[in-house]
């Protein structure tokens, strides 16, 4: 590092990118179209349209076009809380001991905490230029729900939040946090869907599921005029907007001559380690460098590591399509970890090809050695970061702790997508030693992969 | 504002300032000093020296120095979080249709949340300094409590906490950011001090006050070897680490052009009113410039206001000296306001005479308005603001709707201090309907007056 670079590096704001960057258009073999799980074929524009606004389809289907013009009320909005940081984590650095040089991008400095902010932007935007009322969505833990909150205040636009019952009931804060944007709540399974009506009865007292949470917005979408559906990860769409996280870090490590070896993001559905990837992926893809690109997930929800490369719904309801990914099957249930934005059973199909073409690794981590990264990281860094987000402070950890048995002076990039503020059961928990790992066994995996629906690979 | 102004500006780390500005230097009226509530005599180094760290002691006894250099490990630290933006609030604006300029000084982008930790570092800096082994102290809320446990964490220094027993119990997330950056958190009062101990024998079952966890920590940094006791408000030495604020404010202004007629602080003990106005008061004590100055307190608890220019004991439990302030008694309580850090009978000496000598005004805020202007600043900003920095919020919307009706294109400049996210609770009974605003009858107020020693003001 030159002795001109900052801790932190903020890009000017005329230096935000302008367009997001479609990973696709690079990429030889292009990921696999979504399908119709009853005709097996590639779903259509028409088939969408009744559930996406029609843009964010243009989006999802468009593998050609490599550089999407961001339109201009979203950067006014990007403005906000753009540039994200790029920083040098030099006191993480010393408490190692190492040679290596470790440099994060930054992503949780807004109210919703985390990345998903970027996408939901740009979805909200759409929406509102297709003339809808409102969208719907469903909500976990409740991380991309506050992002859209915000987004939809932004733009005047409703917001019907389907969030999964027990979350609703123990985790009030980001409940609240999203009504105070103005969106509506909806503890899930309601009785104001169809579906949500047909759960109840058949399991009386039922605290729900994201899989159920989902059918009820699809449902609410599709049947109340002037609504569409929209989803914070895993889609191209999402990934074509998170690239603004890749494209802010490569111009920033352009300025200042940092040149990465090695680029570590935790994986979920891929939101955040697609967007944090992508300019690097593409200059990999295109022959000018060479990276190695890791993705950490958690090691009670392996989909690269330990899933299969199939065929699968891309939801536990069976509502949505199917996407060709690993995936540990679309029932698989992965218990006992704290890292809800991680536990999907399967992953981006943009990913899924990357890596399975060789194009970057993946590994596992375990929930106490992610917990004991957050907290060294915190305690050196001063930020409080989300579980999900340690999981790859663990592997940039390892990385550099590698380098200092050999003495390599290597550049590690990673991408701290979010604080914990709102996960501080999970940091009790691990504070007071009561945390343990889980690692399912091939037994359980199994039983996921059962679910699996046997479909030719190229259907 | 020119074309070159961006909405958020940045300095550069180079631009952070060096040196802390303590305003008493330009103060032709010195604020009064603490007094000793047995003697009356005012309190020498050696009176503090059991109970606080010798530099720290020299700054609050010194009335005379300037420009206070800022230690370089404190720099270090600073560059972390800082420089802090300040922002031009252009989507505020076009929400209130005001020809009024409205800026922000942006203190919440770290993981405490809050201005607190500006002065955090440098106790916690000062104690290892003297080779002390840790320091005491005690939160309500918790805001205080994290920024310090941050601060000991970053120089490897024991920190015990004594927290209010009924936020221990009903408000954990912030005890277990405090417990991830090594703090021990005990619930007050504890069964490890003698004044905890009387306490819990002649009140069985009490869930504690903020009094009480004062005399707590006081008597843990007293009696055991190596501990000193640290406080993050109303005492000279904070407002000057706060300083940095206004400074940072300051120069950003003269970068760029921006001349504030109107500056507005959130104000309890006075920490980040005294912080952020400094340099302009400064201006204003010379005779430079001209600024109107505004604090705002919660109708619930109105110390400037409706309070008495009177020595009284600094803390509900008479363990602390006495000051010379715009007091509402000792005993009086503030209850009915969820602005946990605005909840303070007394102010700044330094703000207070200040505040007597015409210097500046100080204005209500009933909570809820003050959640109004929170929502509405949310969903147009984007940051989910602190019911603290609120009120200073409710009354920049104020000014600038006057702004509309005469047109004036008055600046604005005000403190954001922190964010909302460990306030959920509150802002769920305002998002319910359900918050009552609660103003002190003559009556109430009379009990508190009744409670201020009878001291002369010349003592």
């Amino acid at each position: 590092m030159s002795n001109n670079t900052p801790y932190k590096i903020y890009l000017e704001e005329h230096e935000i990118p302008k367009t997001w960057y479609n990973l696709r258009a690079d990429m030889k073999e292009k990921p696999a179209p979504l399908i119709h799980p009853g005709t097996l074929q590639p779903l259509q524009f028409e088939d969408m349209q009744p559930i996406f606004c029609d843009e964010l389809i243009r989006q999802e289907l468009d593998n050609d076009t490599r550089d999407v013009p961001i339109p201009q009320p979203i950067m006014d909005f990007y403005r906000m809380y753009r540039p994200a940081p790029l920083v040098h984590a030099t006191f993480l650095e010393k408490a190692l001991d190492t040679p290596a040089k470790i440099y994060y991008k930054f992503e949780g400095n807004n109210t919703s905490g985390s990345h998903k902010l970027n996408s939901a932007i740009a979805q909200a935007y759409y929406a509102k230029e297709q003339g809808l009322k409102g969208v719907t969505t469903e909500t976990g833990a409740g991380q991309w729900g506050t992002a859209l909150s915000m987004a939809c205040a932004f733009f005047d636009l409703d917001l019907k939040v389907y969030m999964v019952k027990v979350s609703y009931e123990q985790k009030p804060f980001r409940r609240e946090v999203m009504r105070t944007y103005g969106a509506s709540v909806t503890p899930s399974p309601s009785m104001e869907t169809e579906i949500g009506k047909k759960i109840n009865a058949e399991h009386p007292g039922t605290t729900g599921s994201l899989g159920c949470a989902i059918s009820e917005a699809v449902e609410a979408a599709t049947t109340q005029e002037g609504y569409r559906y929209v989803l914070g990860s895993v889609l191209n769409q999402v990934l074509l907007h998170q690239s603004i996280i890749g494209l802010e870090a490569h111009t920033a490590c352009q300025k200042y001559g940092i040149e990465p070896d090695i680029i570590i993001g935790c994986a979920g559905g891929g939101s955040n380690l697609g967007g944090l990837i992508a300019p690097f992926m593409g200059e990999k893809l295109r022959g000018e460098k060479d990276y190695r690109i890791i993705a950490v997930e958690p090691a009670s929800c392996p989909s690269f590591t330990r899933g299969r490369f199939a065929y699968d719904f891309a939801d536990t309801g069976m509502v949505c399509p199917m996407a060709k990914m690993y995936t540990l099957g679309h029932d698989f249930i992965p218990s006992a970890n704290h890292a809800g934005g991680l536990r999907y059973h399967g992953m981006s199909t943009i990913l899924s090809q990357l890596y399975h073409d060789g194009y970057m690794e993946a590994r596992t981590a375990e929930q106490t050695s992610v917990f004991e990264a957050a907290t060294l990281f915190a305690r050196t860094e001063g930020t409080l970061p989300a579980p999900e987000s340690s999981h790859a402070i663990r592997a940039a950890i390892d990385e550099a702790l590698k380098c200092r048995e050999t003495g390599e002076e290597k550049t590690i990039l990673f991408g701290l997508t979010g604080t914990g503020y709102f996960d501080m059961v999970a940091y009790e928990k691990f504070n007071n030693g009561e945390m343990q790992d889980y690692i399912p066994t091939d037994e359980d995996l199994a039983a996921g992969f059962a679910t699996i629906p046997d479909i030719p690979l190229n259907a």
